[in-house]
């Protein structure tokens, strides 16, 4: 893919039976499209979204025997509340779609393999960053029209924690669930950079200061798993080299139950004709413990992490604003939007030109 | 308290810090009034909300020894998601306050104990009707005046169940989880009964059968705990034989997501000038396992059960759209409302006359 | 297999690095077998051993892209406590092992498919029954000398419990939990029927009735799970027909924490000269809510479900004994042993003769 | 109470049926008691032992309406597995009981509140070691005499860690779990600073590195709750001063499944001819990731927190060997006994002289 042959792309939103249901696939022949032409497979499945979610891994084991090696696979565990379990399918779009003047974009790539010591480390922050630029500049697209930067990106397992150890270096942190974290707040940090969201100091020293709380990127979307060791990168945009009836807008919630800048976008849509085909959002507890000043128990309950709680209420909200419950939600957002808030990606389809 | 004195109540929604927390009857003194006015603590507390919810217990326990014996608590656990725990007050309102057409009007009062194996069965069914009844009578409202009939009911522990089985009875389940349902279903059954909203036949039909979707009460609110062995029953109505600036509006959730309910509830406030003091609803997992065609995952996950996934994603949504997180939203919706959905009741104040 | 040609067995127990870890199959080699020597694969996986744990359907997946088609697979999730994440193959002995006057031998395989209709009914017993007689007799054993059966058996799930009720047929149960214990219960009574240790009449009866105390199996062994439609059946006995140095001695525990049940069958295996090579045991929370008349919380704990703890504790205790954490140990002991107890089989070996 | 009158003391175990159930009290009246000998109030409640355990607050809040106010209260949330909810009352015993050559003494106190900002650090360290000081003193023992120090200790919520902030410091973690390991850690140190077990520099040097493998106490337990901000503390011993029926005895487990420790323990009490009352032990999964060389998990699952796990497998270990389920078991053992094991504290009771 050049600049000069921009990657269109079509998202096919199907629904799973379960991790490892591959039934999806089938409904690439009748869009006209091959395993071939899947950049991308992003998908909610209904684990825990923490350490121990070996649904991603089930879903990633199926797919990645069934697709080319240079799709990337994005697994966000965790269909808490009404959410449901679903797959995008980010396919190339041959076209044409004349009359378009602008179209939805997409590339995907992945960092080098991670050691465990690297995890949410510097060196975690600067590989995500290198790989997002050099994806950015492939599609032709300025920062600015870059949409959404999907990461999956390792986490700390006991094993890891003990490989770490007997090379003689510390990991970032010796609690499993904390590492997501750890993982989730590097990789945003780097797409930060990229993206010319902050500078280079201070994406850095927030990396060390685990939750400067200005620095964040509002088209960052990273979530954490145990199933790789590299970093899966999509990064997604509206092109105007491009012309396709798919466009994507974007936003940030500023808490987790930021109604109007919700509202906002989906009226955006709604006025330039379009149907949302698929909301992404990264959800969060509040650390400040509170939402417009009420006190929140996320922080606190010690039989469910805090992601399982973002995920659930965030998902209730917008899958209502959505009329489906298919949406991507995805917990800690660490970096990606305000705390306590987080980024929004809106995917929308115009009518045919 | 007679038909000729409605019995006017206002609404006190106070924060909680933790669930023995009684700082909120401090706001008494500030509004005029005593411990002697109030009329019912009803509570959201931190627990899950299940059968070894120890917040409830917590709560009522520092509660009834503060307020009179014949004030009732409800306290109904789960603050999943962003839902902030809090009490409100329901104290009674000397007025006068002239000019207004209605009031909001309420009544307590409690069934006898409940036998173990009574739980759940037509004998819990009739004890609420009956207390139901007696206090839709005391406020001299029509049962189409009821705008909600809050129920704290108990469940059943082993120990209940080794007590039960040593009568020669069979408890009614031996699943304590699942005796919270039967036991929330009898409640609502009792109250649709009492409401006319379905007829007798109907009313025991439907908990033999344990889930006729077509009984239901659109104002019935119950939840279970282990902390009490009778029924706690709250009735709230809009009077006309009342003057005060509290009103209440009730409706149904007909699914999780059902935000176009929602919004109707809130602009017939906005219209008639009035601003939202509490919304209190109901949430369940739609027992078909789907949400408008979509699976959902809330009962297959054995490490969260249905009721928690449902208040997160019903608080997040309700939360939103109400501006504050310190809405009461209930889990397990059994005949309170129609399957997947739940009731809503909002209590709103008007302007002064 | 022919009863003239003893199907003599070994077993290979090796850890796993995670459920889809597939490195124990090198251990093949070094043993002078290969993958089509693979009568069975039993693992214990790190899931949380109930509806939704898809470890098991991970490490299933995983290793029947490997195995045979004949080679059954029997995955047990739940590693609580102190358990450690292994595999038993149990793989052809070619022999010859002269100089033994018996030996373990194995014989594997699987039901019809079942409907979820069937899940937990009298039908299941029956299909679990007829395999496990033809096992047995393929093995050209007497039912006394059968030292364990190990079913891996369906439960429904909600897609399940709707597709069900679509043909018109109301599922035994729809609370997807509770079927893993009815679908175990109709797997062990079809196994204590197949030995004889109880009556047609019984075990049917028992079914209906859900607990009857007195109708269990001392080796029965069965775990449920979403990853299979029909049951996965194994038979495990000392046959005098074989020459081998391995045994297996069979027992029960008659509550989770019967310490001298297990002592015994430790001291048997070390009076005989014998080395333990693993130990499989089912345990169960006392349906009575108490064990040795302490109340315990296993049936009121909403965030755990009843299976974890029994698992962690009798897990506990096992690895204590036994000296690693290494052995398989399952939750819901249905019929498997008395209630609160389980069945306990020992495979040791004899030194060479 | 001075050294010259030694405070002689018994044990009552008695069970309970829910957290906040006192009929424990009645016992005191049939043993010739009153409320006023109670010295503590020990015991196990079945909460998550984590942050939001609200079984212990309710427990402390319905006994220390009961008690004196110098009596202390330590209530241990988690009753995992086998283990049954139960209360120690230590009981002044006036005696006398001549003829035993010693005696179980104890003395009970509280250090002075503690700030946020000082939970988890050395501030707390020495404030627990000053209170032990003064209580080993007031029993007149060597620090070799003292069997077991019992510390319930602060943790941090949401609020207090706002609270800190405030104050312009950052707490010793933001994470709620882990400032219970923070605080027991610090509170262990105390203990093992405070009897001799290891020197200041290296108390506070283990403090900071979270976790110096070889700076333990083998006589520590501590336990961390939101129900209180102060820390309680009991100190046990046996002393040549006192002459009653009751002794104790004191060693670690090295790991989880140390099952020789124990029985060394327990045999060196049916040497003497005594029968055991109580059990206390520590209990925590082994930071390494293994127990003896196989993987456990607990330190991976994100669905149950590995206090839980640790509790649950050693009271199934601990509850066989003592043939009761009544035993008290406490998870988290940082510099509670060596890493992956714990402290235990064994009281037996003599026949009469």
């Amino acid at each position: 893919m050049t600049p000069s042959t921009p990657a269109t792309i079509d998202l096919l939103r199907l629904p799973t039976a379960d991790p490892g249901d591959l039934t999806p696939a089938r409904a690439l022949a009748a869009a006209g499209r091959t395993l071939d032409d899947v950049l991308a497979v992003v998908g909610k499945t209904e684990g825990n979204g923490c350490v121990n979610d070996f649904s991603r891994t089930l879903a990633a084991t199926r797919w990645e025997s069934l697709v080319p090696d240079e799709t990337v696979t994005v697994f966000s565990g965790g269909t808490e509340g009404v959410l449901s379990p679903h797959v995008n399918l980010l396919v190339a779009d041959p076209g044409p779609h004349p009359g378009h003047d602008r179209g939805l974009v997409a590339a995907a790539g992945r960092t080098r393999d991670l050691q465990p010591a690297e995890v949410g480390r510097g060196s975690q922050l600067s590989a995500v960053r290198e790989t997002v630029d050099a994806l950015v500049k492939q599609l032709g697209l300025t920062p600015d029209e870059v949409d959404m930067v999907l990461v999956k990106c390792p986490l700390l397992t006991s094993d890891r924690i003990a490989a770490c150890r007997a090379t003689g270096v510390e990991p970032v942190t010796e609690d499993t669930y904390e590492s997501m974290a750890r993982s989730r707040a590097a990789a945003a940090l780097g797409i930060a950079l990229a993206l010319g969201e902050c500078t280079e100091d201070a994406a850095f020293e927030a990396l060390e200061a685990k939750g400067a709380a200005g620095v964040w990127s509002s088209r960052a979307s990273a979530s954490a798993g145990a199933e790789l060791t590299d970093c899966h990168i999509l990064v997604l945009g509206t092109s105007g080299a491009a012309s396709s009836p798919l466009r994507a807008l974007h936003g940030v919630m500023r808490d987790a139950i930021d109604l109007e800048s919700l509202q906002q976008l989906f009226a955006q849509v709604a006025a330039e004709g379009g149907t949302v085909v698929q909301v992404f959002a990264k959800a969060e507890a509040d650390p400040s413990g509170t939402v417009r000043g009420e006190r929140h128990t996320m922080l606190t309950d010690s039989d469910l992490n805090s992601t399982r709680h973002a995920r659930a209420a965030v998902g209730g909200l917008l899958s209502a604003l959505a009329g489906t419950t298919a949406v991507y939600v995805s917990g800690g957002a660490e970096h990606q939007g305000p705390p306590g808030g987080g980024s929004v990606t809106v995917v929308y389809r115009m009518p045919v030109a």
